[in-house]
């Protein structure tokens, strides 16, 4: 095989980089006035409220690029941060990249990361309008600015969940983590006893949901088709058990999450047992599955209950800071925020 | 002198630490509609255009934080990403900061940093809308999401100027390069005599324009009140040379500057010559002074020629791709972008 080439990043000096980088975009929506090249980029959201999140990604906290392909690095850096904008209900549009870089990494490595991140943009309909291209000492730091629209009526806050309001998810939960853990246990073993190769076979649902997750630009479209406005929605980051308790404490309420509810991957589920950890844990603090959770009336229950994306783990209650699990042997636990800290590494 | 005290941010974790910081925050703008605390921030731009710059900040790239107080630091961040919204002669109205830092600083610290912000951004008119807290193994990383909103007829492009347009700049252009060259000078005083007090007295202009720069939020308010459209805008942070071809570039044309026109204080004049510069190539090479380089008909000299705030610096040419600078012995020169090129550290 050959050596891939690389290119130092200094022969092509901040600009003559930016314009390497960004040569193969193409707008896709007409909200998109002015893209990459100005001051700013312009984008005109008559008829709609503008919504704007950002993420950072910072090496050796976020990601290790031992394992992790950086096309897979770009794609995640855009589902991540768009599933933000989902979880407001409003549709993704816009993203602007900053990103830091080390002297280490060559124009084709950089290459590979936009590449990913220009795939995300394609499948999501995502224009890539901006950014600032930096160098750092060492290691890589990207930022990612996601921007929707949507009309003001639409929106959906965390702060507005009410009493008895059925709680749910999308898709599956636990996966991502559990790739996490598949990934650094085959480092450890590849660190250990130089040459082994990673015993990864079987694991694919785990290592895509980790290394290149998707984000839920399907769901919004979703609850217009079923007739259904929830009542509050956030996205899982940081693991269920954090981002029910961002719902219910800016809220006012407090909640009942039933563990034999709380929909788990048979494959995830599996895997976790062979970590000797329990799958609901993983579910309830793993995080980094981006999966939306949400409320909803009571009365909405029939247009969600047989849904093959959505699941019904528990309801609101109208006890203020009171979290609840009802475990499958219908005892019940106090839920904790114990997602992932970013601070406690 | 107490000891300032130092609290480390795993105690506060990361959402106590979002919350400490963010106490202080209040909405000063009618198109906020929902700031710090959901997934997104919301905005209300009707019967705007939305226009949204980023800018990336890394320690011992952008900053030296040897000599740059972290308050400083702060301000500066705000102050010289929103300038990009007013080089589309544009109102800023909301940022979203994300910074990483290592367990090295206190929430003590990261609060001078904040503070430093807030103080812009109250100064500004500009309101703090969201943001991400995380950690990084070393340094600081700031991202700035600057977001303005424009009526599309007062949108101010790069690629727009004209042949024979006049080429204009506010303020004078050198200082904070100047500025920072005192700093470097003293820092390596005192690292090679440990104990010798910097000297800093006299220098308080260069100094600020370095250290806490502003940016011109007046600028499209003054273009209002003297009935002036520029042709094309941007703003100068890379320095003027690589600014007015960046201009050039876009709107396929070229450019004669002036020396004898270009606006240096006096001050700078002195301490760029003190230090063997030529003051001419510290303006045109040097950076961060975030003024306004603007192009206007010729037509509207009048309503520049004796403004305080304005310099008729040059013209625009028809030869696209020659850009030429008139020195005050009436020789003809190369222009070239030399401009602060991080890749190249």
């Amino acid at each position: 095989m050959d050596q891939p080439s690389f290119t130092e990043i200094t022969e092509l000096g901040e600009f003559g980089l930016i314009g390497y980088l960004t040569k193969n975009i193409t707008i896709q929506n007409a909200t998109t006035i002015k893209g990459v090249g100005d001051d700013c980029a312009v984008i005109d959201h008559t008829g709609y409220q503008t919504v704007v999140s950002v993420d950072m990604l910072v090496e050796n906290v976020h990601f290790d690029r031992m394992y992790t392909p950086l096309k897979h690095l770009g794609y995640k850096a855009i589902t991540s941060s768009i599933s933000d904008i989902y979880a407001m209900n409003a549709i993704a549009e816009q993203v602007i990249v900053s990103i830091a870089v080390s002297n280490q990494l060559s124009v084709e490595m950089l290459s590979e990361i936009y590449s990913g991140m220009l795939t995300a943009c394609k499948l999501y309909e995502v224009d890539m309008v901006g950014g600032d291209t930096t160098t750092i000492p060492t290691g890589i730091v990207i930022n990612i600015t996601s921007i929707g629209k949507a009309k003001p009526e639409d929106i959906i806050y965390r702060n507005t969940a009410k009493d008895k309001d059925l709680i749910c998810v999308t898709g599956d939960l636990g996966s991502a983590y559990v790739g996490l853990l598949v990934l650094e246990r085959e480092k450890r073993v590849f660190l250990e006893s130089t040459g082994v190769q990673p015993e990864l076979e079987g694991y694919d649902y785990v290592l895509q949901r980790q290394l290149r997750p998707e984000a839920r630009k399907d769901i919004p479209e979703m609850f217009k088709n079923l007739g259904i406005k929830p009542t509050s929605m956030i996205d899982i980051s940081d693991g269920l058990s954090s981002e029910i308790i961002h719902i219910c404490t800016q809220s006012g309420v407090g909640c009942k999450l039933f563990e034999e509810k709380i929909p788990i991957d048979p494959g995830t589920y599996q895997f976790a047992r062979d970590f000797n950890l329990d799958p609901t844990m993983c579910a309830l603090n793993g995080g980094e599955d981006y999966e939306l959770l949400f409320t909803i009336p009571v009365t909405d229950y029939e247009k969600v209950k047989d849904h093959p994306d959505f699941t019904a783990i528990g309801h609101i209650t109208d006890v203020p800071g009171d979290f609840r699990l009802i475990t499958k042997s219908q005892n019940e636990h106090p839920l904790k925020a114990q997602g992932w800290k970013v601070f406690d590494n």
